[in-house]
Formats: structure tokens, sequence, C-alpha cells
């Protein structure tokens, strides 16, 4: 059997040894590892940050995959170190809701909280499971091991809440939920929400602004001016063509 | 035949997922895909510095590399989506001009338009072609697809500019290019450009400075100064040694 | 025979061309490499943060892997470049101590000055060593090239000085060595130097703060205040929970 995917997701950051340090760990376990970096420059302690970036991007990678995410502000305390098998794919990482939507539409099969300490590093420390805990435990994964191996089956995990949008007679009010690299805000907003309402009329309001209608893509704004397209996730974004929303929106 | 290898460059930079949900489209299409980041943090929208990103990167890789680039500001626009194949060297991104210094040396074979879009992931944004598009494009390249499968074949593609230098009695008169994230300030004045100017007796002015002679290496310039040496692209540059020369000049 | 794994190390930073330039070297010798990125955004030209880095990272990594390093300030000087063969490992780099850690506890078995210029790209510039000798050798001690083909054995190479704690009636005077990206402080004193000390009555003091007793984890500390731990590399090290101690101290 071809060895499965691993993919990596971080607050780490990219001056520090930490990611490395996991890949060596893996790669130590299973030298025919296959490592993909996702994304290691999420904002620190950002649970949200970790759930949007895991649920955009694993619908995509095939079944099988190992996604790892340390996100884990928590480490060393009581919350608990999960794999999660999810149709066939598989999670590792805490129990703090970084995997809310990446799982949202997948069918649970097995949680596994990490209690099997013969698949932990020893010593293991209280303040860096990601090399101790976690690294191992999706190295023995990708080798085979069966996941009920790595600890007790638990009923259920953290999930984070989805903040709802509000609907009245005026529209639909949202909040930002992230902003991206390039200033981009992305609502919670779904354009499903939006159905009766067509693009050419539909009116974004935020802060002391006013966007008449939605653009069909970025470069359809006129310069330094607010638009408000539906974004390749699905969601209403407040951009500004070649600019940055959030800069100016400050 | 082994899988191709393919290169990804973009301007996503390294707190969003954009990168992973990439990776996620080419290894969903070809599992068994060999993907090398060259950079995911160029400026934004910077389409000469992709330019000379992909110009300074491509003649090291092995023929038959996919080089993915996606710096894209037009996205959903008028703008054509390319596939390129010059000398066995395949390229994949937007009709913008970032592949102007990588193929200038190259016979250029085919210019393909991705219109084929059996090819596209469905439903197509208008906002996100690196994700519908392009790594589709460069997953079902990697797999031994031809590449005029994947649309019809156009004449010719968009070409970035190069800034000419002005040659006088005084001297050559070009202009910075490229700064670079050490702070050296690259030049377009090729070596070769200098050929009867001997380095001990040349003169490099700019702003209100002057440096007298050109140096082999960073650390051969005197602390805290400026110094000018043919870098490693062949082009006149201006350094500190353990300094940072743009941020001292302004 | 598996391709040896070739780990990369810099402080090229994620904007410019240069870390996929070396990568391009690198599989323009061995199409089969099999390259995993540790780090590229050590502080520039900090060579303690390129040893702690390595040092970190290696022990996790199986033996037979090729670190590829270069942080390198007095690029073109009279330093060496160097391969290191330590217990099996191999190291790949400019002779100005980013290995002190990585190697402390191996046994050294050869130091090749990387003289053999028929493994060096032509020509070889004087200000980009990591693209012109430091990759293409890495890439072929990948390829089962012996070490000494590389060039002349010589004695010794540089290490870093390991800055000392000093001991006196009052406890362990040490000094922060290292600020992660999460602006944690790490210093220099190692938990074996606190034997005889009990975590719960430890003091820790910096500038004019005092921190009473050992924390086990970071979520154990209150919000805003100072905490200390023993790090995940054994070391004293001071941090806030959820906040930035690196910040808050200045």
């Amino acid at each position: 059997m071809a060895s499965r995917l691993i993919t990596l997701t971080t607050d780490f950051g990219y001056r520090d040894p930490f990611v490395g340090i996991m890949k060596g760990v893996i790669l130590g376990i299973n030298p025919e590892a296959h490592i993909a970096d996702l994304n290691h420059g999420l904002p620190p302690q950002d649970l949200m940050a970790a759930a949007l970036s895991l649920g955009a991007s694993v619908p995509f990678f095939p079944r099988d995959t190992i996604h790892l995410c340390v996100v884990d502000p928590g480490v060393g305390s009581e919350r608990k170190p999960l794999a999660i098998d999810a149709d066939g794919y598989l999670f590792v990482g805490p129990d703090n809701g970084i995997f809310t939507l990446a799982v949202n539409a997948m069918k649970v099969r097995k949680i596994i909280e990490l209690t099997n300490n013969q698949y932990h590093l020893q010593p293991t420390s209280r303040t860096f499971h990601g090399r101790d805990i976690f690294a191992p435990a999706a190295a023995h994964l990708s080798l085979g091991t069966p996941i009920q191996e790595l600890g007790n089956s638990v009923n259920d995990f953290n999930r984070l809440p989805w903040p709802g949008v509000n609907k009245n007679k005026d529209g639909i009010e949202g909040e930002i939920l992230y902003l991206d690299g390039f200033g981009n805000m992305i609502t919670n907003i779904y354009e499903s929400e939006l159905a009766a309402i067509p693009s050419e009329t539909a009116t974004v309001s935020f802060g002391n602004h006013t966007i008449r209608g939605l653009s069909s893509h970025y470069s359809s704004g006129e310069n330094k001016h607010y638009l408000a397209l539906i974004n390749s996730w699905g969601l209403v974004e407040i951009a500004i063509y070649k600019g940055n929303a959030h800069l100016s929106s400050r």
C-alpha cells in the first residue's frame, strides 16, 4: 500500500523550528511519509481561522488523507488529543473545535482519544503535543496502524459555534468572520441565504459604507472602491480590486 | 512513467488556506503528484516580481517540470487562462506576463487557452481560477494528458516590457527593478552591459549616494556602507553587508 | 536504494525566489530527490537561531538525512563551504557555526571542504553558494556520491560558543537566547541546572518582573501574567498564555 498523505496545518509561523521538528518526528517514524504543508501562518491561537482553513481545503483532498492540525492554546491542559475518522478522512489534533467545518458534512465513524502512550514520544512534554503526541499519531496512521490502536473511543468532540445571521424585513445581518491576507473581509453569509435577492439590486452595508450590487469578480470593481462578491467559498466577501479592504476600512 | 514534478508560485501568502486548497485539488486528481513549493510570498499582484521569480528559478529545473504560477489580479475577467509548452517545460497560469522571463530564451511550441471545461472544477468560480482551472490543468498534465486536450491553440501570449537602460557618455542609466527580502536593491543593468568598464573603477550612483568600485561579495563591504556587486542573476545590485540597503536609503 | 531525504533550512524568507532556485538545482541534478522544508524564516544572518533550529530538529530525523542549511553572511569570503558526516547524518553548509548544536552529541566522522569544483555549478558566483555549491553538494550526496568525493578532508569546523550560566548563592543567572514567533523568551538555562530546586518554589526574575513557581504548561498561567516553564527543548522559558511575553516586556 502506498503511504498515506499527511497534511500539516499549524499556527507555528515560519521563523521557528517547530514545523521542522514535527516533520522530523513523522519521517523518523515513517521515512516514506508523503507530507504536504497546507498552512503554518494561521493567526496564532485562532481556532475559527484553523476551522475555516481546514473546511476550505479538506474536501479537495483524496479520501484516506491524514490531516494533522496543531492550533493548540490549551496544550498540556485537560483538552483531549484526538484522532477522528470521518468518511475515511483522518484528522489528528486537539479537541478544541478546529475540525468543526471539515467534518461538518461527513459521517463520523470513530473518535479516539490518543491515550495509548506507546505511540507518544518519551518523555512527553506538556508544551508541545504537536511533536510528542500528534505527529507520532499521524505517522503511525500513515503506516497503516488502525486508529483504534491509538487510544480509547470517545463519543463526541468539541465543535465551534458558527455565528448565525439575522434575517429581518431590512435584509440579512451577518458579521465579518475572517480577514484574508489580501485584506478581503469574508462574512458568514452564504450565497444560498441570498436566493431571493438578484445580485444587481443587492445592497451590502458595513460601517458607514454601502455597496450597490454584487460583482462577479475582483477586477470588475472600480479602483479604490469597495466591492462585494460571492467568494470561492460561497460566502459574501467585501474587497477592493488591487487594494486592501480591511486596511481601508479602519 | 514517473509523475511529472509540479512547482507552485503564488502571491497567496502564508496565513490563508489558498495554497493548501490548490494542493488538495492537485492531489485529488493525481494522488501521486510530486509538488514543490517555490514561493508564495511574492508581493501581492506584482507581475514583474512573479516574472523575475520564475525567470530565476525555471532554468535549474528538469525539462518536463510543470510550473504553475498564480499571480492573477484579473481573475474572472477577459484575461485568458493558459498552458504553454516551451522547449518541453510546461507553464500554467493567467495570460498577464508572468511567464515573460522564464520562456524568454526558449522555443515556444504550443500555447493553449484553457477552454475545455471538462478539465475545470464544477462549478467554476470567477474569483479563484487557481483552484478551479489552473490546479486541475497542472494535475492533468502531470498525469500525461496532452496539453492540446486542455483547450484551443492560440498564437501568442502577453509579455511584460523589460525596462531598458540608457547609455550615454556619462555611463549607463538603469532603474531598481526588484527589492529582495534582505533589502538588496536589484537593478535592470546586466553585467554584460558593463563589459568595457573595469570593476575597480566603476562608479554606481543612486539618489545622492555614490559607490566606487564593484565588490565581489557581500562581506567585502564595510559595515553600514553601501556596496554594489554583480548578483547571482548577473544584474548590478546595491547592498549593505549585514544591513538593509533599501531601508537605509529611505 | 531509495533517495536520501534532503532538508532545507535558510534565512531566505518567503518573498524571494532563492529557496525555489535551490530546489531547482537539487531536482535538476536528482529529479527523484525528496526535499523537506524545515524553516526559511530564520532571523536574517542569525547564526545562533540557525544553530538552535537545527539542534532542535535534527535528532528526530532518520539517520542518513542530508541537512542543508544556508545562513551565510560571509558567502564568497574565506569561510569554508563544508559537508560533515556525524554519526551518519550529513550536513551541508558554510563553516560559520550553524551546525554546532546539531552535531554536539554526535561522533564526527568526516569534515570535507567542498573544493571539488566538478560538483559546483559553473560559473560559480561569489554571492549565492546556496545555489552554486551547497545545493549541488546535497543533491549529489542524495544520489549516493561519497562525501569525500566533494573535496578535501579538514580537521575541524567552527562552533558557536554556548553562553554559560552563572551559579551563585542567589541562584542561577542566565540570558534570553531566542525569541520565538509567539513571543516566548527562551533562556539558556537547562532543566538539569535546576535539579535541586523544586518547581513550586523556584523564582524566575527578569527586568523588574518576578515569577513565582514554574508552570507545567501554557494554559495554567493567568491571563496576561508572565509564567515560566520548562519548554519542549528542556530550557527555562518565559511566556504569557494567549499573549506575547516579548512584546509585553518592552
